[in-house]
């Protein structure tokens, strides 16, 4: 069954809000099973509305909106796809009596403007709405069915999972089942490469390359009868891109380069202290972003001035001034230092040139130094990172997860 | 001139990622004064992308694609637009020297993959990429646009700002201008509320209120002949709703409330360091986000151990015993430690319970204290924030750089 997403708001025309609706409805659609190929945005505007939805109905089979049915005139989502379906809106009872409950229940005094969200198209199939007054409702005219779900995510999520999707189930007599392979340390076309054989000969699983804040991720779907038989197919497939693409590869699905990263070293019995200079607590703030993280974080410093980096990491006045805070020297001796002051086992640290100011011709915007410590043991690693402050900081953080990660991979 | 927005990439119609370059771009054209009738989203599928790409221009004066000018065989877009205006692709000597160039300096090999994105549609207006391979570009045919994008936002964004706005300009004979007013501290429907009456009478200017990632946000847009027309507009509005919003708002348009704090304490020459436990590097990493922090940050402190809030902050053990770690007495010892043993004039503390684990039904997931030290004299609040860890520990990072904020002000 063929899907189209279809969102209702002159706010998201204006940007003043971001589309997260369709990405929920997205996920959850192919995660059904459903093969959603277009998403529309259009205002809130009846011409245009019913333009989309006439379109819509071309190629899809099912058209999903969200928004548009709230009790304001410029509310008009009901009102055009019951003219598009030729359907009448009729007074419904039974909504007409929740909504006097709630508006009961709240103690407010309840406007005809309410009262239009007890209208319904006949013959619908109501979707209640357990988080709001706007009630959805599935209609169908020649085996092509809309369903409209309310704007707020807070009502439409909850009418989703627990309405929309069991009335969608009738539909589906085959599952998806996706496994997501996270990369770093590659780049998007060097992995394609490395695949690109079996890219072109995929069928059932497939497989899917791309890259998303930074790393590079290979999502592998396969179609079957049952959750159990999907992934029986792809599991050779993982066997076969993992032996492709090596170390490269450091987890599935929700996994973190620092989830990864934690998991091995509690595995290993090893714990962690961070010192950052230009990262400025983001390489820690992603640790701590995994609840698993306290086992093994003693400590991090952020240590931004060279008072502190000689006070806190013990790092050598003369080190600084020879080198410069931005230099493999340093970055040694703040990996070095904040393990051996904190009594971990393992220590990292970044320093470098985050930008706009600070560059000079030999040591440019985007010169960032990283190291991790093992038991005393210090490797070092010179990044050239582009793009603007927050990107360094970003990629910056990101690399010296990856590199202790290969560091501890190394020693097993 | 009315634009279609059109977002290009299987990932996105999988919900993989959120779109959010759509509303980014939708609001800089709302500012620049087009209308944006319609949002699509297709995948890299050719047939579909022709037919949104041919569909779009039916209506739409200047279609706008962001995604699919990478490198892989997926990315389709170049080459649908291309045959779509009926232009040749040409090799752009111009645009190979620069690949090889980026190439030859990151020390990478150039594959043929790469190769294929210096082709460039005959004729075509060429919008450099300053932070990745992919260029974009905009062509015309019978008075009709469309202009591409790369997908990334680190790469999309500065080309939209420094080539395609510019561009885009030449359609323009009026300009809108914004001014967006920042608040924390205020919930949006008690925003909306103060400004209710103005927001009814409103023409030129216009004000709109939402609600984004935790702040309030107000946008004031006037619409002018010429920028400082519109801006004479603005100001008389600004200082009315300012009047009503107060100390609510921390400041405008690209500021956040760390910017503004260290705007106030160079102002009032007072050094800064942080101690955090929950937030686990947000609050010093969302500090050092703004540039101007090196004139005032010394360092921070992730003391996420119990050992480390008493070895690095000298919170006494006793306290910790008594109250435990999350309480107003250990986060008052953090903030009057971390400046104490920095040497700054302030210091500011967070602990408290992420969650998904650690709570109890006396200290609750979401329970989170938060401090500020100025000049020894320690301040302290209790926070009950709710949602997932890192929605807490978001919320908490931006309720103690607002405390330390109202904090300053207080203090003039």
């Amino acid at each position: 069954m063929v899907v189209e997403i279809l969102s209702i708001g002159t706010e998201i025309l204006l940007g003043d809000i971001v589309n997260t609706n369709t990405q929920y409805l997205s996920r959850r659609l192919a995660d059904l099973g459903f093969s959603v190929f277009r998403h529309t945005t259009v205002g809130d505007n009846p011409e245009r509305l019913r333009e989309a939805i006439s379109t819509a109905l071309e190629s899809a089979d099912i058209v999903i909106s969200s928004g548009g049915l709230g009790p304001t005139k410029d509310d008009l989502s009901k009102e055009i796809a019951a003219e598009v379906f030729g359907l009448k809106l009729l007074l419904h009872e039974g909504q007409l009596a929740t909504l006097k409950e709630i508006f009961n229940r709240g103690g407010w005094t309840m406007t005809d403007s309410n009262i239009k969200q007890a209208y319904i198209p006949e013959d619908a199939y109501i979707l209640e709405n357990d988080f709001g007054t706007a009630p959805g409702f599935a209609v169908e005219k020649n085996g092509k069915y809309i369903i409209m779900l309310p704007g707020p995510p807070r009502e439409m999520i909850p009418m989703f999972e627990n309405k929309a999707a069991p009335f969608l189930n009738r539909f589906q007599d085959s599952v998806l089942v996706s496994r997501v392979l996270r990369m770093a340390g590659i780049g998007e076309s060097a992995m394609e490469e490395k695949v690109a054989d079996i890219m072109d000969a995929q069928t059932n699983p497939t497989i899917a390359p791309y890259a998303k804040d930074g790393e590079c991720i290979l999502r592998i779907t396969a179609k079957g009868k049952t959750v159990s038989e999907a992934e029986a197919l792809i599991t050779p497939m993982e066997e076969r891109v993992r032996a492709r693409l090596g170390d490269n590869v450091y987890g599935i699905d929700n996994e973190t380069i620092e989830s990864a990263c934690v998991n091995m070293l509690v595995r290993m019995k090893l714990t962690l202290a961070i010192a950052e200079s230009c990262t400025g607590g983001l390489v820690s703030s992603r640790f701590v972003s995994f609840p698993g993280v306290s086992k093994i974080l003693l400590e991090s410093a952020v240590t931004y001035s060279n008072e502190a980096k000689m006070n806190r990491l013990g790092v050598k006045w003369e080190t600084i001034n020879r080198w410069g805070a931005v230099s493999e020297e340093t970055v040694k001796e703040m990996a070095f230092g904040v393990a051996k002051s904190s009594g971990a086992d393992v220590g990292i640290a970044t320093t470098g040139i985050a930008g706009p100011d600070g560059g000079s011709p030999e040591k440019p915007v985007g010169l960032v130094w990283i190291a991790v410590c093992v038991k005393g043991e210090v490797v070092a690693k010179r990044l050239t990172l582009t793009g603007e402050r927050d990107a360094i900081r970003l990629r910056a953080a990101m690399n010296v997860a990856d590199f202790l990660r290969r560091e501890l991979l190394r020693r097993g």
